[in-house]
């Protein structure tokens, strides 16, 4: 689907729009002492907290006034059908167990989807003030007053490359074993940073983001990051990242086959 | 050793001027892409940055004009000894490897030992722009131009804790297990953190810090800073922590007393 240049303004000042509203609604709980949450499903310790419910009713707000033609696919909300081609894919945020641990490693995810993948994406972490944004050709991070051009850097081997996951258990057996293959020869690992990992790599501090079992709307925002950036992200088989599953992030082609080579046996 | 208060509020004034020096050092190196790691052993990876000598030779510079009677030890350049039975203990850059791949989590380390701990310690965290300071009875967190007070929360049972380590392999394979031990009974588990999980106990958004291995210059601005916010913290024993080795910082003693009971067959 093509986008017009105007277009692609309005579309990018709408998802700073889009990000500003959601930290609005996040912000006054980060590390509140009414910090509650609730479990979505019964068992399993997954946090949802009412900023995450009312940062997302923030932006279909917004997104109702501006672009009622578009469709939207929210983490709390779900799918509200449009008629343009064009879907918002939102994740008011991301990392809800940073969030609930006080660490400014969580962030509001937004993307335009044009349908086959992401054309725009947004990283917010309020908190500390940084905004990542990727599409149309340019990637910037905006931290207070001050905007810079996003590079992912060069890497041409495991051996030299850092990398991260969030949880080290990963997903599965078999992806828990994948993951630690790469793990195993890369030159240094980090964990529990969600997005905020995908900007990391956007910014050129580090080289591999491997994760298992994400969402659309965990992927799509970074996604659209990263490939402005100059990145590469994937499945673990080299298939399309869009819809979430296992991916594997890379700022350099070369270390993101390298990985490659080593997560395909364990898809 | 009785510190007078006049002298408090001195020692309090010069840790800040120690970590405004060290965060001159610093930042212009955090993400730079000229960022380079020297290996401090061979084999192992240990970065070390040029940010590091520096941050701590700034410090250096400053005791020597404010308070030559005082020692300092230091991460970079070892102990000085002093005559006034004050030592002031410096890690220029904890979590190296956070500073390395981009995350916010890294912090100065400043603490003074009064003779058998640190009476007054600070985390500070420039990128991010949170100080946090604690001693003398009094702890807070100095956030851009807004002071509050730090306090950690009560937390009675491991059920209910949000726990924090640098790595998940911990230590040794003892250490490892004991780790897990409290791990699967705990509510919540993060990774490397490194000093910034301190801060988070303080700030009462975690309950838990398990961590081995730990250096004096690691654990003595934490442990400062944690005490002061109403937390404890000690060896896996029980000990004394301020020498560093296995360490468990807790916010409540109900949960520090739980997790005892499991690390101390670690020990």
């Amino acid at each position: 689907m093509e986008i017009a240049p105007e277009l692609q303004d309005e579309l990018w000042e709408i998802a700073g729009q889009l990000a500003d509203a959601a930290a609005q609604q996040s912000l006054p709980y980060f590390r509140s002492s009414g910090l509650s949450a609730d479990n979505k499903s019964a068992g399993a310790y997954d946090p949802v907290t009412e900023a995450d419910r009312k940062a997302e009713e923030a932006m279909r707000s917004i997104l109702a006034d501006r672009r009622p033609q578009d469709g939207i696919l929210g983490e709390e909300w779900g799918l509200k059908p449009g008629e343009s081609g064009l879907t918002w894919v939102l994740d008011p945020i991301d990392g809800t167990r940073a969030f609930l641990s006080g660490a400014p490693t969580w962030g509001t995810l937004i993307a335009v989807d044009a349908g086959d993948g992401p054309v725009l994406g947004v990283i917010d972490q309020p908190f500390i003030g940084e905004r990542f944004v990727g599409g149309f050709g340019r990637a910037e991070v905006q931290h207070g007053v001050t905007t810079s051009r996003l590079k992912t850097r060069a890497c041409a081997r495991l051996g030299d490359a850092t990398l991260f996951t969030t949880y080290p258990e990963v997903g599965t057996d078999a992806e828990r074993s994948g993951f630690e293959a790469v793990r195993d020869n890369a030159r240094l690992t980090r964990y529990s940073l969600d997005c905020y990992a995908f900007a990391l790599l956007a910014l050129g501090s580090a080289d591999l983001v491997i994760e298992a079992g994400l969402q659309t709307y965990d992927i799509q925002g970074p996604q659209a990051v990263v490939e402005a950036a100059g990145g590469i992200v994937t499945s673990w088989s080299g298939g399309p990242a869009h819809q979430g599953g296992q991916i594997v992030a890379a700022g350099d082609p070369r270390v993101h086959e390298a990985a490659l080579e080593v997560l395909s046996r364990f898809v």
